[in-house]
Parts: structure tokens; C-alpha cells; sequence
């Protein structure tokens, strides 16, 4: 039986609980992902209180980038933590791997963000203790995280003596980016430790204070402050009668430089609010509590969720669950308000991908904001704005023009930031060059695509002048530069990339990263003329930048000479990329019936890999998803299913975007397959793939599998439409768009589909159907085949 | 009963193996300091090859410091570790945290230097498996680390998993120092780390291989090499019968660019090198395999011991093994060849004081090596001569002229490195300020009186005018321009100090201080005159340096008019320090029982301490001790017994000196109980007074007690003393000393004292008998009361 278990929420809390029912120290970085905690300004690893050797305890705060060292790159620090809490009982440390578990169980409450454990433990020597601890990361107030212990001896007396503080000395796999910093205890009660990154130079104040209560009653409790190396602690110390109550408050708070509050301010002076602000927080917090700390925060959370909550009345409730789970994470993922930070690829739930934002926060993750939280997604791309920055200088250092987009970045103004050296080859035994960085370069066109998909849904004109126009021209400046003349062929070319699948390095006209950029330039061709007429003042300034005439004759030149792989005249397949049919089939069985990813690298290296039709995750099927008019539905439906089994769905990108096409296909099967698959790459019952942090894009895949996939919603030329689909384990699906900033309330059940508009009046399509809807009105028609 | 036991070895080994007869996880850290393994190039710590969150997992290499960041000191960096051997059986990780241990015991081999461990163990799940884990850091190649690890099935077959390699992302306390650096496999065999200190630029390059065996047979096991962040390892799975033994040899070998075969060389050639000669070096040590290290390695401590081994026939046969547990780490503790560092106060054994050398080495170490091992301590000495540069460095910034040595040294030209910050006021809740890097001076005068000791007892003409003349003559500048003139006393004082007690900061005329000040000037003055006539052209090298007739006036002038404490008239106690007789008596009863040092401080703050006559170790018991005839008998033994009832012993320094000056004072019974005091510090029963690592000045204290005390062994004047007392406990003690380069081996009973010649010609004192010793010749008289 599975340790994870799904259905532990009843009445209120029914498809809201997720939980952790026995212990497994193997593994911990499960549920440490899973069940992380936060509000986007920063991520509380919900790693246990007691230490264990194959645990992870990772804070991280977004934006506070540091690098390390000149030979890594930048990456998401860990900061000190104040989760770790422990306990000796009669001299001997409390831990689950000795003695006996009478009864565990871990609960993520999706629904107000606090996770809850449960434990009866007994130790070897026979002194039983019922523990429950509380942790909340408030959604109310970011920068507080607060614990809480209950304890109960229930065999007999004990001494108990608790450890607990800040710690210091945790780090990113042995990289410490914090230099020590100082460390001072202020009225008996608040430990403070300040500390600066090293390179960055961003200082985190962290605050922590502890109270104690005997069966209910406050209590003072003989408590010695120790200052270690990189530590600040209590050591306290109280004896405990059979069946008396010991509870522990442990509240803390995080401030850094980086915060938005001090966005500008010179160095010194943050330095000194850092603390002072801190300080007063933590002064605050603690005066607060637990209960009441909690209650806030389940307050802001029921704020979201009466925007964003998906029902799904499934015959698997897990369906509603994982969706739940999905918006969780998405709306802790990121700080909404805070424009110049990305979402890393695996969020601030662990060190995995060093905190970097890849393409799938344009591809996978944008459309939920985009399509509920307009102003969020504004935000994401404004730092994709600043990034241009960086997109500048990697174009120049890679000698081309324009803005190439980096694949990993961090800093606004880093440029690339992808590590250069990954894992072993298991043939040669050297370390494998990562070339994502300098060859994965459709990210360009995918944030040019995500810049105008954003313009169609809310019509943000502001936006568009400020940021948009110029983002989508200066992608386009860089592929014309990036595109290469065959004279054999008498067309242009772009060789030498990676697509979306990454199990193809240095392939030739990759078929997503063609179409790609053709959208890009096409789009910004467009544009210029556009913009030329009716808005002279963008006009001018992006022409200052660089000449759009120039831009303009040189898109005109060489757009229709681009080529754009067509599918073979017997087959109706098209190659990935030049040469893909020549390549070698393999049967994939043995690495498909794996539930982890990655096995084929046990038996190839790269080199083989490239030389197989094996597909990571299939290109054609991103691109048909994105582009979803350029070839007929029966085009779409062979190159589907050829592709999709020669394809691994190793990355956690794959099975998301399979199952919005098998919709479009009408595969219904294979899209809930494929919506469960997704689904279950972090929730499921695979205990690995989680360790160094969720998939964020994951998160956003979920959605989109729902709410694109069932939910049928799709951006048609400037339309929105809705042409919904259940799969037959669907009962009914209700979600909510928000369209040209109105709000549509969609509820789909097995019959009927019936859309509200909560705001002002727009025109939609459902199915082919075109509907003007008046403010409050509902429409209601027949679900469709 | 006490986990560590005694008496383990029987027969040949009596006397030589020291025993952890239990596992107990909360004191991890004993063993594996006092286990420490090592060579003098490096200290390998015992940690358990499997990882526990109480583990302390170093390994120091000599001279390597780094400084990790501008507000840290430079420290001996932890290096990637090679020690750490994962095993799941069906699974699960093996951990002696989980499921039952029907047989455990880890012995350290004193003989030959090999620590081993045989397990019997049996899973929650019931897998019952025998183990026998054996390790050696070889005596014969320093670069050599081999582990083999015997396993075998007893309950039914298992699926067995190893996990082994490099591991980088150990760091000192979450100081990292050294970045990630290259990482590789070679002919599937050799895996390499190259990494480099990321401020002192210092690269080492780590080999390790693995070999397995299955029931003597050697066999090639599946193993699928791993690269990831800081780390490379093999993960080897293997299905091993009940009852079929597989064993797993893994040898390692460890080059940096710092190792003593490089000095001098271009940084980008010793780079190269150290990989070159890294990789071939691992080659040939794979080759030899575990059993013919471990011989090799033991025929070398064999050399050791013919020379070194000091017998003692004691009603507690500990005494003996304690006595060998000294020599065992003063021999691992030092690279006798290498005159570009010191010993680190807690040798290569832990991180504690950061590899830092201090007064210890001078005062409590040197005189084994000395009275031994000459050739070391000249080495020892010249690091003292190189070190000038720090010295000089330092009495500059401090405004004083000549050589002021730092209180804790690393790099030869580092200058002071005393940490600035501490630990937690209790009182005030503020970190604490460390202030001997700033006021505790005697250093200085002890090196000084160090090198004067080195050439009475050895006459060694050269190193006095390559190196010792300048050193005590630009120690005793230092003190010239130190001394404070008091106008109304008309005396010159030496104010705001800290002496060897630490107990008491900013005293003024400091007992220690100012006598042990005094000898190095008086000295320096009566060895002006004396080159100046005899030995030219050193006088000229050094007066070329800074004047030696200014140095000369102001010796002259200044000595007479230093004030020197003298005995109270009326009680003959002589004050530690002005006012010292005006501070507060406190009972020390409740912390003299304490076996954990610094009890005290849980109840008082430093400012507190400062105001009781309580001390950390006595001064004045210090000062007796190395200067015997200040004073006459019975003011020393009135001194003694006055100062050490106020004495916490806290020091580790502390209760060695009081068992020779109890000796000296004829208080027999005193003597043995801080003999057995001195020789318990880290050998001993209590559990965590060597977390940090061992105390190296009590390595030399037990050596001190047994042969400066009880063996009676002194210099005085410019002879060699020996008058030895057995104490009733003990039936005989053998040891041998070198005088003047001529090895004496002095055997005494309780009856008698025979010295052995066994080289040239020497006089020397045998109680007060002045003695001729001929060559081979044998003096013995009876032992006097």
C-alpha cells in the first residue's frame, strides 16, 4: 500500500487533505516538496522537525540570487532555517527511525496551507509521547512562518529538553552563500541572525522566538541561549508529568535587502531597516501566535480559493484533489506583485534547477495567471522586460542581434545562467556538457508568443507600449540575425538546436523552433506596420533602439524563404527535424513501463540517444498545441500517435500537453490518461520524483489539462472560445476565465455547458457558436461530441 | 557501565587497543576524534561509514588553510570525503539507528594504527548480516586512505545496494571552502575530484576505487557510476546468498598543491601535477589492495613504536594505554618534515579552533618532541622562525616594535587569526567579543623560551644562528617597547592582559606574563653580549636588521625596573595579578564535579568570572613548572595549594601541569590523580569533551606528566636533570629521552633508576649525583623518596 493517501479529507475538508500516512525516512523529499509551504515571497520545505540523515531543509526566498563561486552559476540560496526542532526525552533524541510508531499521519490541508502531523511514538526504552505538530507559512503576512508543538507523555514522567533556533550552517548541497553574519538574542526571547550573501550581498534578517505552555497555561521554562558557529539556539529544558501537555510556539520571521519594500533604497540604510523591520515583525508575530497567525492566513487563502477553485466531480476524487493541489502550488509559487523575479523550475520547493526560469513559465505556467490572474501575468512578463537585459547580452555575446532570450535565468540582469557541466556519461565516464544554454532557443519565440497570447486575452494596451511591442520586435531582430542561408536549397534555415525534446542535441529545422520563430517574425512584421500607423510614439521609441524599417525590409526579405518542415506526402508525417526518419526505432516498453524518468540514460549515453527516434517529450505535439490551425485535424491525428510512441514523456512537461491535444483529436481516453499522468507526477504515488523540488510547470499542466484540455478553452485567432468535453469519468467540471477582464463563471456537466458573466458584456465563441453575453447573463447550450 | 573499555587487548596487543564496546549515536563524536586516523599530512576522522545526523565527518589535510569569507578567519577546510559508505539491503538504508544490534565493537589499534568494527545486525524486517569494517590511513604512504568492509548475509539471501565515492558537500559547520571543481570516472575504476580553496587557491585532487570480493574470489559487481553536485560515486547492486561474504575494498589517495613535493612550483604546473600524480599514486595504492596498506602502514608504526613506546607497569594497566594513546596522536598530529606549519590545537582531528596553532604547541607539546624526536622540533621551531613574518606583522598593527607572536596562527604569514566573536552572553544575550587574539601576549616570551630549551638540549649551533638568536632577540623588542612605565611606582608593568588563565581578562602584571617576559629579555640581553663576541657575523645579519646596541640600552635599562610579583610577606602566596587577593572567593564544589568543563559559564557571565578568585588553570602553577627555581620549595607548594583549590581545571592544559609540579613538590598522590586527570581528558569515560576534536597540548601533557614528572626528567640550568619518584600505583616506567643527540633509555623500578646510553659520551644529573655516561654504558642508583 502506498503511503500516500488521498481521500483522508471528509465534509469540509473532502478533496482538500492530502496525506502522508506512515513514515519512510528513504523518502522524505517527498512530501518535503510536496507539502512545501508559502506565498510566493518565500518556500518553507516541509521538512520534519527532527533531523534525519536523507532529509532536505530548504527556505528560499524569492529573488535573493547569489552566486557561489565564478566556476557556478547563480542560484537560489538556502537560507538559515527555524524549521528544525529537537527533542530529547530522558537524554535520548527523538527520532522516528528508533523505537516504535504507534500511529503517524502528515496532512497538507490544501485548503488553508497549514500542514499537521501526528504522532504516537515510543522509544526503545519505552517512554511513549503523542506529538502534533502545526507549521504555517502565512498567506497573510509573507514574511512569518509559525510552529507549533503539542507533546504528551503517556507512559510515565520525563525530562524533556528542546533544541531549537536558527541554523546557519544548512546550504545548497554543501554551496554556502551566506557569509556567518551576526547572531544576538534580544530580551530573553527573540534570537536574531543576520547574514549576507557573499557575492550578491543581499542580507536576510531571520527572527525567532519561542513560548511554552503547560496544560494550557503560559509557562516559563529554564531556557539557556548557546551561540555555536553559525547558530543561534535555545536549549530548554522542563520536566514533564505522565499525561501533562507541553506546548511549543515557535514563531519566526524573514526580511532581506531584496524585498520589494526596499527596492531602490541604498545599501546601508536596508541594511539597518532589514533588522529594525524584522525585528518589529517578529515582536508582532509573536505577540500574535499560532492560532491567531493561522487564522489569518486561512482567511487569505479562502480569498483565493473563492476565485480559484476548480470543481471536478469525478468518479476518482483524486481528479479534484490534484487539481486543488495544482492551483496550491501555483499560487504560492510566485510573488505576484514583485516584477522582478520568474518562477523557477521547481518553484521555492528545492534546490532542483538552482531556482532558474526556463520557457515553462511562458509555455506551461502563464496561461493559468493569464487566464485568472491577468495582473499576475502582466507582472511575469514585465520580468521578462527587464530580462531583456540579459536576452541583449547573450545575443551579443553568441554574435547575434536582437534579444536571445536566456534558457535559464535568474538575476534580471544575469544573461544566461545555465550550468555548464550536468551528470556522468555512463560510456566514457566524463561529466556531460550541458548545451541547453547556448543551443535550446526557441525560448525566444515561446515569451513572444506568451507576449501576444497575452495582448488577445485582456487587450492591455498599456502594456503592449510600455514592454510588449518592443519584447516581440527584438525577438524578431534576433532570429532574422540567427537564420541561416542554404544556397543548395534556396531557403533559410536554423541548425544546430535543441527543440523542446532534449533528447535531440544539434538536430537541423527543428520543427517546433522554426514555427516558433516564423510566428515571432510574422507577429512582429505585423506589428510594425501597426504600430507605424496608429501608434507613432512606441513607434519612435522602439525605432530609437533599433531601426524598425531596417527590421522591417529584413523580416520581409526572409520570412517566406524560412522553411517550415511539411508533413511527407505518403505518410502525412512531419520530421521533427532533418533527418529524424533516417534515425533508429527502438522498442521503448522497458523504459516506458518505469515509473521514473530517465532510465534509458542507464543503457545509452547521449550520443546513442541522439542516433534513436526517441523523443523526450514530442515537439510536434507542443507546437500543434500552441499553433493549433496549422495543419488539418487528420495531420494532427497521425503525427500524434506516431510520435507519441516513440515518446518517453520523461520530461514532466510531456504528458500535460498530450493530453490537451488528445482532446482537441477527441482521444478521450488517452486525454484522461494522460490529465491522470499529469496529475500524478508530483502528487502520485512515485516517492522520487519530487525530491529536488515540485514541477512548477507541472502545476500549470494540471490546469491546463483541465481547463484548455476538458474545459475546451482555447485563444482562436482573437477570440476567446470554449468547447468543452468531459472525459467519462467526469460527472461535471466548473471553473472560471476571466476574458477581456470580465470574469466568466463555465460549469460543464455530462449535457450542458452554461457560462455566466460576472462582469461586463464580451463576445465569445462556444464551440463554433458566436455569444454575446451581458453582464450577469448565463448562457447554456449542449455539450458537444 | 561506560561504553568505552580498556582492556581489550590481550597478549600482544595488552595494553594497545582502545575500545567503543557499544553504539550510542549521541556520542558519535568521541570516538571519531579520538579514533582519528592520520599521518601528519592528514587527520582522517572516525566517522562510521554509514551517516548518522549526529556525525561529525572530517578530514584536514596539514597547511591547506582557507579563509571562506572577509569576515571569517582562515581555518583548515574539511575536505570532499572518502569515508562515507552507504549499504541498503533490500532497500533500506543499514543504520544502526534502526532494528537490533546483536554485536558491536569498534577498536582502535594503537600498535599499527587501524581502526575496526565488527557488527551483527539485524534490519526491523529481520535481514541479519554480519560486518567487519577495518580502515588505515597509512603511516608509510601520507597520501593513503583504505577501507575494507567484510559483509555477510546470515538470515537468507538480500538484494544489496552500495553507494560509494567522493562526496564534496561536507564543509566545516556550513563554511564551504572549496569550490565544485572537475569531476570524472577513469577506466570505470578511478573516481577523481579536483577541487580547489576557494580563497588560498590550494587544489586537491581526491582518488578513490572500488574492488569487490565474493567469498575470496574477486568479482565484477554492476555498477552504474553517478556525477552529481559535489559528488561522484558508484552505485553497486549485488544479490548476495545466506551466508556468501562480499567484500568491498575501497582505497583513496589525497594531493593538493600545498603538499611539501610542490613548494615553490608555478601554480597552473602544480595543478597539472597534483592530478597527474593523484591518479598514479591511487593506481599503485588499488594495486596493493587493503591488506598490504594495512601491512606496510603498520611496519611503519612498528619504526614508531621501537623508538617511541614508553612502558608503564601500573596496578591500572589504563596508564599504559594511556601513555600510548598520547605517543599514538603526537606522532599523527605533525608533519615532521614540513616547516610551513604548525599543530592545530585540536590537531587534524575535528574543527575545532580551525587547525589553529597556539601557546600549546611551545609549552606542552614541543618538549616530547624534543626530549625525542629533535629533528621535529627544530622543524616545529622554524615554523616559529617563518611565522616572524605574522609576528612582525602583528606587534606593527599594534603598535609595538620586534616580533609579536598571534595568539592563534595558520598560514605562516597570516598574522593573527583569532576569531573577533564567540559565544552568547547568557546575561546580556549578546555574542561575546574573543579577546586573546588582542591581549593574551605570553605567546611571545613562551616561543622565545621554546627555542632557548631547544638549544640547551641540543646544542644545535646552526639553527640558533640561522634562526634562534633573531627570534628571541625580536621577541624581547617586542617586550622592551611593551613594558608600561609607572610613574609613581617607578617600576615598569605589563597592563591589560590576559594570562593562561583565561578566567580573567584586562589584569594587570600577570604573574606569567610578566616573569616569563622577563626571561625572554634577560635572556636576549646576556645572548647579545655573547654573539657579539663569538659568532660575528650573526650578530651583524641581525643587527642589520634592527639595532642590537639600542636593543641592548634598552634591555639594560629597562630589566632592572620590571616589576616582578613577589610572595605576600605574611602568607607567601604570590598575587596572579594586581588586586587579584581583593576579588570574591567562590565555592567551586558544585563545578568541580562537573566532568563537562565551563559548567560555570551556565551560571555566570564572563564580567562575573572576572570578579571571583576562580580560575580556568593556575598561572602561577604554570609559571613553576617551567621555571623551577624562582622560587623556594615552600612557597611553591603554599602557591600550589592556595591557587588550586580556586582552579576549575577547565583547561585541558591544566591538569598535566599540576601533576609535574606535584611531583616536584613531592605530593605523590596529587600527582596521580591529575596524571589519570590529564591522561582521561579525551581517552577517558566523559563523552563529549572531545567532540571538537582532541586535545593535542594533553597528548603532550600525559607524555609530560609521566616523563618530566613521575620519570623526573628536567633541564636545569644547562644540564639535564633525571629524579625519578614512581608513584605507589606503579611498579615501573621505561622511556628514553635524547640529550645533546644521544638517546638515553631510562628504565626506573620501585626500586631503582638505570639510564642506558646508547651513543656518545654525555654528563648528566641523576637526582643531584653529577653522572659521566659512557658510551653503552648503564648507570643505575637507587630511587630516592
Amino acid at each position: 500500500m502506498s503511503i500516500m493517501q488521498y481521500s483522508k479529507g471528509t465534509g469540509v475538508n473532502e478533496n482538500w487533505l492530502v496525506e502522508e500516512s506512515a513514515f519512510d525516512s528513504r523518502y522524505l523529499g517527498k512530501c518535503e516538496a510536496i507539502f512545501c509551504q508559502g506565498n510566493g515571497y518565500m518556500g518553507v520545505r516541509a521538512a520534519l522537525e527532527e533531523e534525519y540523515v536523507s532529509e532536505t531543509r530548504n527556505m528560499f526566498v524569492t529573488g535573493t540570487f547569489n552566486k557561489f563561486h565564478d566556476t557556478e552559476v547563480t542560484e537560489l540560496p538556502n537560507f538559515p532555517d527555524v524549521t528544525k526542532i529537537i527533542f530529547q526525552i530522558n537524554g535520548k533524541v527523538f527520532s522516528l527511525d528508533q523505537g516504535t510508531i504507534h500511529h503517524y499521519e502528515r496532512v497538507l490541508n490544501i485548503k488553508n496551507g497549514e500542514v499537521t502531523r501526528i504522532v504516537d511514538w515510543e522509544s526503545k526504552d519505552g517512554e511513549r509521547i503523542e506529538f502534533k505538530f502545526l507549521r504555517t507559512v502565512s498567506m497573510k503576512d509573507e514574511h512569518v512562518i509559525a510552529s507549533k508543538v503539542e507533546l504528551k507523555p503517556i507512559s510515565g514522567d520525563i525530562a524533556l529538553k528542546i533544541i531549537s533556533g536558527i541554523d546557519g550552517t544548512v546550504s545548497n548541497s554543501g554551496s554556502q552563500h551566506f557569509a556567518e553574519g551576526s547572531k544576538r538574542l534580544y530580551d530573553f526571547t527573540y534570537l536574531e541572525m543576520v547574514s549576507e550573501t557573499i557575492e550578491s550581498k543581499v542580507t536576510a534578517a531571520i527572527h525567532t522566538a519561542h513560548r511554552f505552555y503547560l496544560n494550557g497555561e503560559e509557562v516559563k521554562v529554564t531556557t539557556l541561549p548557546v551561540i555555536g558557529r553559525r547558530e543561534i539556539k535555545i536549549n530548554a529544558s522542563i520536566e514533564l508529568k505522565k499525561d501533562q501537555v507541553l506546548v511549543l510556539e515557535k514563531i519566526s520571521t524573514v526580511h532581506t535587502t531584496r524585498d520589494l519594500v526596499y527596492d531602490g533604497m541604498e545599501a546601508e540604510k536596508s541594511i539597518k531597516s532589514v533588522k529594525v523591520d524584522g525585528k518589529k515583525n517578529i515582536e508582532e508575530a509573536f505577540a500574535l501566535g499560532y492560532d491567531k497567525i493561522l487564522c489569518e492566513s486561512a482567511q487569505a487563502w479562502e480569498e483565493i480559493w473563492n476565485q480559484e477553485d476548480i470543481q471536478i466531480d469525478s468518479v476518482n476524487p483524486f481528479d479534484q484533489l490534484a487539481m486543488r493541489f495544482g492551483i496550491y502550488h501555483l499560487n504560492i509559487m510566485v510573488k505576484k506583485d514583485d516584477n522582478r523575479v520568474g518562477i523557477g523550475a521547481k518553484a521555492l520547493s528545492g534546490e532542483g534547477y538552482k531556482g532558474h526560469s526556463f520557457w515553462d513559465t511562458e509555455v506551461f505556467i502563464l496561461p493559468y495567471y493569464l487566464m485568472t490572474q491577468p495582473k499576475t501575468a502582466r507582472t511575469l512578463l514585465e520580468y521578462r522586460y527587464k530580462n531583456l537585459y540579459g536576452a541583449r547580452l547573450k545575443a551579443k555575446e553568441q554574435g547575434y542581434e536582437g534579444a536571445m532570450y536566456p534558457w535559464e535565468s535568474a538575476w534580471i540582469d544575469d544573461g544566461e545562467v545555465t550550468p555548464l557541466w550536468g551528470a556522468a556519461d555512463v560510456v566514457t565516464g566524463e561529466t556531460l556538457k550541458i548545451l541547453t544554454g547556448i543551443i535550446e532557443q526557441h525560448i525566444t519565440a515561446d515569451i513572444a508568443f506568451a507576449v501576444w497570447q497575452y495582448y488577445i486575452v485582456t487587450r492591455d494596451e498599456e502594456f503592449m507600449n510600455l514592454y510588449g511591442y518592443e519584447m516581440i520586435m527584438d525577438t524578431a531582430r534576433f532570429w532574422a540575425s540567427r537564420l541561416e542561408w542554404n544556397e543548395a536549397k534556396n531557403q533559410y534555415e536554423i541548425n544546430d538546436v535543441i527543440g523542446p525534446d532534449e533528447y535531440k542535441e544539434h538536430v537541423n529545422n527543428n520543427v517546433y523552433t522554426n514555427y516558433l520563430a516564423y510566428y515571432n517574425m510574422n507577429l512582429a512584421l505585423e506589428l510594425i506596420g501597426k504600430i507605424r500607423e496608429n501608434n507613432t510614439e512606441v513607434y519612435d521609441r522602439i525605432n530609437g533602439l533599433f531601426s524598425l524599417t531596417k527590421l522591417e525590409e529584413d523580416l520581409g526579405d526572409k520570412l517566406p524563404k524560412l522553411y517550415l518542415p511539411q508533413p511527407d506526402k505518403e505518410t502525412g508525417i512531419i520530421p521533427q527535424f532533418d533527418g529524424y526518419f533516417d534515425l533508429k526505432y527502438i522498442d521503448l516498453t522497458k523504459y516506458k513501463q518505469s515509473s521514473i524518468v530517465g532510465t534509458i540514460y542507464n543503457d545509452y549515453n547521449m550520443e546513442q540517444i541522439n542516433e534513436f527516434q526517441v523523443l523526450k517529450q514530442g515537439d510536434l505535439v507542443v507546437l500543434l498545441y500552441l499553433l493549433d490551425d496549422l495543419f488539418d485535424a487528420e495531420t494532427k491525428r497521425k503525427n500524434y500517435m506516431y510520435y507519441e510512441e516513440r515518446t518517453l514523456h520523461d520530461s514532466s512537461l510531456s504528458k500535460s500537453t498530450h493530453s490537451v491535444l488528445a482532446n482537441d483529436l477527441g482521444l478521450h481516453e488517452d486525454a484522461y490518461h494522460f490529465f491522470v499522468g499529469a496529475s500524478s507526477i508530483d502528487l502520485g504515488e512515485e516517492m522520487k520524483s519530487s525530491d529536488a523540488g515540485i514541477h512548477s510547470a507541472s502545476m500549470g499542466g494540471i490546469w491546463q489539462s483541465a481547463v484548455l484540455g476538458f474545459g475546451g478553452v482555447r485563444v482562436v485567432g482573437q477570440q476567446l472560445r470554449i468547447a468543452p468535453s468531459l472525459p467519462k469519468e467526469w460527472n461535471s467540471l466548473s471553473f472560471r476565465v476571466v476574458w477581456r477582464g470580465t470574469p466568466l463563471k463555465v460549469t460543464v456537466t455530462k449535457e450542458t455547458v452554461s457560462i455566466t458573466n460576472l462582469s461586463h458584456a464580451v463576445e465569445i465563441l462556444v464551440y463554433d457558436e458566436v455569444v454575446d453575453l451581458e453582464k450577469n447573463a448565463t448562457f447554456t447550450t449542449k455539450v458537444r461530441g
